[in-house]
């Protein structure tokens, strides 16, 4: 099956995208749950969470027919009874004290591009629907992507009953928001209408930044194997114990941590690779003292499941090497591991073709982290994913920054994208 | 001047000192702020160090006539009328959760080192006196060796007016434990009487113990120079950025500690020096995140200011170096300085011989830490300072402890030094 689509006319497009409406929703939506840290905190299935699709709805033109699914999830379109459709959208809900931009700026830029699209289309092959799911983030409850999941039928009962802080469960937070949840193990949403879904959202790392590059289009996602480290030696007096009769817990990760570091350049030459120490406790830690036990968390992710294994076998005989000469002891303990997700190849190149109709400077790139679209992307539904820059690739923090310029251009690809994606 | 003295018989000396005494002594002190992990908390001026102060005036016989200066040190001699008199102790009080024999079993080794050379000698060249000093800790007030440094009259106005975490400052536990202070400027003993002061403490460290050495005879003190580093990078998110991107302040941290610890160990050849990183704080350190801010502190020791100053400039280059090589912001902040102290070659010769007499295995040594004995060489009395070995060199942990026969060639060589010291 074969449809010929017309392209959107990018002149058109300029006249129509207005990036100062975009602007002043970004900026509404920065009051709900504002911090004084001039961050915003919109926990999963909040109040403000809560309000905030509200805002999302008074914003609508009437024209738009509204459903909100069993966990809250938000889909919203012209033509509810088209056979099929295109989903594009993100997330509402933030970490603590997060920026402005994560999921609300992609969510935000998928209603411009929808009504852009209705504006330069009138029988569209596959009206675009935005969908804006919740509790994407992990900070409330230390699952990701619970809405997402929900809507793809795909949600398992230890993220259900996750606990918060307070010891409350998923399930009884979505209940308290108004979304009591029934049976979740079929999708909330009929995927087979959905012939794509299409997410964007902020990079969360510095490489469009650097490179002055407006749009990124997501070849796959990475994912993370971790552990927590421990190493064990010696405690002694900083001032009592000769240099040469230490077993330097401290030391000996310090040089673990280069030696994850180095590790991880060097196999940059042979595929994608990111390894990361990114915190440390030194386990009673004095000035006047040798430190003799430290743990620390370590990071391993890749776009390549088998790449990233060989790096991680390299490492862990690293971390084991510098033990062994050392004489501390060593416990590498897995603590995650999940498989990246190559996003579709079809569509990206349709995303390659609407950031050149949109005369946006652009680059394949993978994504660090989790997103919606990774979970469209597993239930088989062809799935894209655009990055806008984050100035210096600043991520979960209140000074999240996208160049105007970006949005702009970044919104038109999107309209263009929702034009060509398509069986083809 | 000089006077011939005689040596002790040590046959005599061995029928005379009695270990388990000394062991009985310490296991009753040891219920004085006894702890459930099976340390002790005996902190400066608290009710528990008075407490151990009247445990051991309850164990003289009554030939002692005893004094208490102002900040409540405790002066114990035969011979109060004696024109000259060598000074041998230590101190009871502790940190928190200490192990039992820091200060409490050098004190305890006097007073059976004193009974045993009054077993001996009838009439005495320069009678002992048992001293136990208040304070030598650090713990409470963050200031050590505050007793001796009474006694000595170098007390200074800062460490009086130090506080306690619940504010309050060492004037006024000193009046709450009984000793309201007064005119500290002057000693509270007479200087000029004291011949000698020799202290016996457990080493803190591992040399001895690893050296199967019963008797250490402590050459200097090392004093330390210190600073607080704080390395600036970026906070990235772990999975997006790219290794060739990072500016990873805890990776720049990693390689800085083994910077430290190389430039030390390779100095190591030409002089006294240990230099270490004992604590760690990694700023919002997470286990997703690149980690943009590092704290660690920074202490240097050595027996020689000189070579101390050399490697403290090459260490700070070499930080520096990593900090320029990484891009990465360097911040480093002297926080202490003091100086070392050398002791007594005359008394250490004479500690040495001490050491023969009582057939005991023995070695020169620095001392890591400070000790009560610096402040009286400092003050120009000439100075000695034993060490026995602590297994695996514990310090200030419940586990403390010193073999046997240790206590016993150790006492034995703290009474043939009470016979020896003098002024030749």
């Amino acid at each position: 099956m074969t449809r010929n689509r017309s392209p959107l006319d990018d002149d058109r497009l300029r006249a129509t995208v207005d990036i100062n409406r975009i602007q002043r929703r970004l900026d509404d939506l920065w009051e709900i749950g504002r911090t004084s840290a001039g961050g915003v905190s919109r926990l999963a299935y909040s109040e403000n969470e809560n309000e905030a699709h509200e805002y999302l709805l008074s914003e609508l033109p009437d024209a738009y027919e509204i459903t909100v699914d069993s966990v809250g999830n938000l889909f919203v379109t012209r033509e509810p009874d088209a056979p099929r459709t295109v989903l594009t959208g993100s997330h509402l809900d933030s970490v603590y004290n997060a920026g402005r931009l994560d999921g609300t700026l992609g969510t935000v830029m998928s209603l411009e591009a929808i009504e852009a699209y209705h504006t330069l289309v009138d029988e569209p092959d596959y009206p675009p629907t935005l969908a804006v799911f919740r509790a994407e983030e992990s900070a409330r409850f230390g699952y990701h992507t619970i809405g997402s999941r929900a809507a793809l039928g795909t949600l398992d009962a230890q993220t259900l009953s996750a606990t918060d802080e307070k010891g409350i469960p998923v399930w009884q937070a979505m209940s308290d928001a108004g979304f009591p949840p029934g049976d979740l193990s079929e999708p909330t949403i009929e995927t087979n209408r959905v012939v794509s879904f299409l997410e964007v959202h902020i990079e969360q790392g510095r490489l469009l930044d650097e490179t002055a590059t407006n749009v990124g289009i997501v070849s796959s996602i990475r994912a993370p194997v971790r552990y927590r480290v421990r190493v064990d030696g010696n405690f002694d007096h900083s001032g009592a114990t000769p240099m040469e009769l230490r077993y330097d817990a401290l030391a000996a990760a310090g040089e673990m941590i280069c030696g994850v570091e180095q590790v991880a350049t060097e196999a940059t030459a042979d595929g994608d690779i990111v390894a990361t120490v990114g915190d440390l406790t030194a386990v009673n830690g004095a000035i006047n003292t040798v430190c003799g036990a430290v743990e620390f968390p370590l990071d391993i992710r890749s776009t390549d499941s088998t790449f990233r294994s060989r790096v991680e076998r390299e490492i862990l005989a690293e971390l084991e090497a510098i033990a062994d000469r050392r004489g501390v002891s060593l416990e590498c303990e897995p603590i995650d591991k999940s498989e990246p997700v190559a996003l579709s190849e079809r569509v990206q190149r349709q995303l390659l073709e609407s950031a050149e109709a949109a005369e946006s400077a652009y680059r394949r790139l993978p994504s660090g982290g989790g997103h919606d679209a990774m979970n469209f992307q597993l239930a088989g539904i062809p799935t894209g994913l655009l990055f806008v820059p984050s100035i210096d690739g600043v991520s979960h923090n209140p000074n999240e920054e996208t160049p105007k310029a970006a949005i702009d251009e970044a919104t038109r690809t999107l309209a263009h994208g929702l034009a060509r994606v398509g069986e083809t």
